[in-house]
């Protein structure tokens, strides 16, 4: 540690210290949690969701002085207000999600294969373990500080959590609620610790912290996201971008193009699976466009397209080449026409980012073709890209959705935070 | 591109140019591999053994070549120049080899879960898939040409191959080879690219491709891998040691304790999964070790011991403490006693390289602690840790062997080499 001439830590030093000695603590605090029972995590679980209903009051207290210490600030908006802001609803909750996580079965301990090998006589099996410490790096949303410890302490990982600095206040009591919850089952409270500064060199010095965290999963923004990708010396779980496309194809069923291409662009537009661009054949244009370009720009959607598509209504705006590279968030669609499938396939490889990737036929040909040729996380037939949801997966719940090819990929949920270890046993067979 | 006054492309800046376009190459050349029929993969490896067979001469001629400019090296050892000399024998293992690649089941396409959610109407696959593009970067032994080309073909993913300076000249052969047998199964010769030039600065290049290149696996010494992880912006799929260890249980039964420890140190020495260190229970030392020793030292095994084991011979020299730390590679090995389970998963924690561990003993509540408890990519009861080897556990080969923990651990196989991706079909399902 360097120190100024008084002897006093200087405060760059004083972060990097703190946050290097929690990692250690959770890496120290969380190896039992590797292989406690099943039982005794859910105890911790239960108890932590109790704690979490008891301390209502507290909790909400809180979060009132982190609302309005946010709500000087010139930065904030609307929407991040909301994300920030709990009430009793949003508390039950967030208690019900502990619950819901809790009654998953132990992801850990699970026997992935098992062979017995020809000649050398081991017998071979390939069984589920924590990935160790996780790092979570998130923005203001208090309930993912529950989520994202208790899918942790589920899959028998350690977590440091760095949340938003203005929902800091809140996250801390949760993360008290959650260790006492641990306590009680007889397990470590140093398995969940929350980085209680709200300086941002605390994120630059985890993301150097290799001998202590595993995996840093940050949830956030386009830019928190490539920050961490950039710094990270620890693999990192995360999805970039989500610019997913519904094509539909000629032989589409009109009744399905006008509700699950409606709903999966204007559903909510501002979540990571909603559609951002539209691809149809060019043949099917003036037959099965027209309902959904009503139903679109009806709900206030602002529709941009090429001349194909302006032809056929003149709200529609021009679409620069820009737009296919758009993840917009937000109520804007494009529309492209193309040719057929093939042209579909190659603007989904060049524009896509590998998220969520749907077509809308009544040909399984195609559907089959589709789903073989498109390199995305998920690629759906006939089904709304806003599915694209650990939970709607019947997941439980989900810390994010992977767009890596390395581990994870989809929606990240208690099993895909677990790597595996090969348990071999045999009567002392030596190699020849 | 740089140039100079002249407009010449500078040295550097070819290398670069040259990688860069080899990289693109094999991400265009690789884009139908993916989801080519298992029927052309087989018949492209098939037609490359048969063509490393006919070509027999121009290779081993191309060998020769290599050999004598690598001898007039003078940083040569006689072991690079065993691992880089071929002859009949290795040329026909080499192409059995590819055959046995080429008998193993296709590892894409395999459905890895199916389920329909309830409520939403979701029939979700989760489906095996390549990984892309990957690359390879090894050193002198040319056969490491042919296993990583033919497992990247059978996974699907195009390769990069950057091969040991000293067995350009061969690999090249052989690379042109296999693309031969691309070729002639109908698929696009650039699956497989071969960087052609030794200039040290391609593999910096190289490791910051990560728009086409998906996957990093250095194959070699730790300098060369730390290097790798050190630069790379791309993931890497290695292993850095293998610090592996055999615990002599004090109900371990003494002929496992002779056969099994002395195979596991000895069979090979210089392979990653050789044991390093012995660690055994006090009680125990003066019954179950001596034979143990007796074996070791009279087949030349240097043994660095602390004062229990000291005591028992005088041909066993003082282990200091950096002895824990080594991974000899040699016929060397440090022996320890502890007093008990505990303290040898402690020591094991603290030293051991998360590649291979191992327990000897008749007591099934000891292994099964043992195993539970100590986090390594392959744990073993009473075997050799010398079978840590993709071959060995019945994947037909291995590009490697893994301690990372995301994704691929323990022995890298055609399996391994593949990610997944969700296929959803629903009948229009819209998200409420």
């Amino acid at each position: 540690m360097k120190k100024d001439n008084q002897g006093a830590i200087t405060a760059l030093d004083d972060v990097e210290s703190l946050v290097r000695h929690l990692a250690m603590d959770v890496q120290r605090g969380s190896a039992g949690l590797a292989y406690a029972s099943c039982e005794q995590k859910n105890e911790a679980l239960r108890a932590g969701a109790a704690r979490l209903r008891e301390q209502k009051a507290t909790i909400l207290q809180a979060n009132v002085q982190d609302v309005s210490a946010a709500r000087a600030e010139p930065t904030m908006t609307k929407a991040l207000l909301d994300r920030l802001s709990m009430d009793e609803a949003r508390l039950e909750a967030m208690a019900a999600g502990i619950e819901t996580i809790m009654a998953l079965p132990d992801p850990v301990g699970r026997v992935l294969e098992a062979w017995t090998t020809e000649g050398n006589g081991l017998h071979i099996q390939r069984v589920a373990v924590p990935l160790g410490v996780i790092g979570v790096i998130y923005e203001s949303r208090p309930n993912v500080t529950a989520d994202a410890a208790a899918l942790c302490l589920k899959s028998g990982n350690g977590c440091l959590l760095r949340s938003g600095s203005e929902s800091l206040g809140t996250s801390q009591v949760i993360v008290r609620c959650l260790q006492e919850g641990l306590q009680s089952a007889g397990l470590e409270p140093a398995c969940v610790r929350l980085i209680p500064v709200k300086d941002r060199k605390a994120v630059g010095v985890m993301l150097s912290l290799s001998q202590f965290i595993d995996i840093i999963v940050p949830r956030g923004g386009e830019s928190l996201i490539r920050r961490v990708e950039k710094e990270s010396r620890i693999p990192v779980i995360r999805h970039l971008q989500g610019l997913c496309h519904t094509y539909i194809h000629s032989l589409a069923d009109g009744d399905k193009v006008r509700r699950v291409a409606f709903n999966a662009k204007m559903r909510r537009p501002g979540i990571c699976g909603a559609t951002e661009t539209i691809l149809i054949d060019r043949d099917v244009v003036a037959t099965l466009l027209p309902p959904l370009l009503e139903a679109l720009l009806q709900k206030g959607c602002e529709v941009r397209g090429d001349a194909d598509v302006m032809a056929l209504d003149k709200r529609v705006t021009s679409a620069s080449s820009d737009d296919w590279a758009t993840e917009y968030l937000d109520a804007i669609v494009s529309i492209r026409t193309v040719a057929g499938i093939e042209e579909a396939i190659e603007h989904i490889a060049r524009y896509g980012s590998k998220h969520t990737e749907a077509i809308i036929t009544e040909d399984k040909t195609a559907a089959g073709l589709f789903m073989a040729r498109v390199d995305a996380a998920i690629v759906m037939h006939n089904t709304s890209t806003q599915f694209a949801d650990g939970g709607e997966f019947g997941m439980g719940a989900e810390i994010g959705i992977s767009t890596n090819k390395l581990h994870a990929r989809g929606p990240v949920g208690a099993q895909q935070l677990t790597s595996y270890k090969y348990c071999v046993v045999s009567d002392g067979s030596v190699r020849p």
